[in-house]
């Protein structure tokens, strides 16, 4: 079977992550802006094959729900862990982490950012190859 | 690899809900466990036609993002209101309302519970048949 095709995608594919962020193509739909009530902000993010984001971190911490295709995941000074459709990955505040797709599969996850109030993202510098092509640990 | 048939749930089915706080036959996946550090705890529900839980509020709030099927949300004063795969529905602080699925279809959500340092969950009386069976809003 194939990862793209009949697929089941629950979201629109949103707009596209603006290259400052991200290497390669990437597309953001918002579902939850943040407010001062909930303190979440919740988006639908597509990745293309070989795109990731930056490094970054969340002030307030981050869930990330994978709900189609196979991704990469890396936390700082942790080697790359594959994530998967059904998988979830809890980022602690303030914890320096990039996520995409794999070289050879779309990754969609669902990213929870939350404790708004602390903050949303700060940005760092980007994911060079050489880090994106490091073994990947997963299953 | 390994991504089961043309399926498309994300998530094993879980455990059944307790009878106590659900008419009908439910199912909970809970994927974040509450914790004092992210302050969501997040679940994956799956109702079969017809059941629906208990009147609630959650003294943080709520985020259901439907993922599959049609099912029924009910703020209380509210009409019903009919939600499908990709809406998105913010729940604020201790409003009363009751989920579940639509009387012909499955409805499958992610419940991302807020502010859990607030409280998680009040539960209260049953949804009757009466209150089920209001005419719905919806598209």
């Amino acid at each position: 079977m194939t990862l793209t095709g009949t697929q089941t995608e629950i979201f629109p594919k949103g707009g596209k992550i603006s290259a400052e962020h991200c290497i390669g193509n990437a597309w953001m739909k918002l579902l939850v802006p943040n407010d001062g009530m909930l303190h979440c902000q919740v988006g639908n993010v597509v990745f293309e094959p070989g795109a990731r984001n930056n490094w970054h971190r969340h002030p307030g911490g981050q869930i990330l729900i994978v709900t189609e295709g196979i991704g990469y995941f890396q936390e700082r000074g942790q080697p790359i862990q594959i994530i998967k459709k059904g998988e979830v990955i809890n980022i602690p505040p303030d914890v320096e982490h990039w996520h995409g797709a794999s070289p050879e599969s779309e990754c969609t996850h669902i990213a929870i950012t939350t404790n708004t109030q602390n903050g949303i993202v700060v940005w760092m510098e980007r994911v060079t190859d050489e880090v994106y092509n490091q073994p990947a640990n997963g299953n």
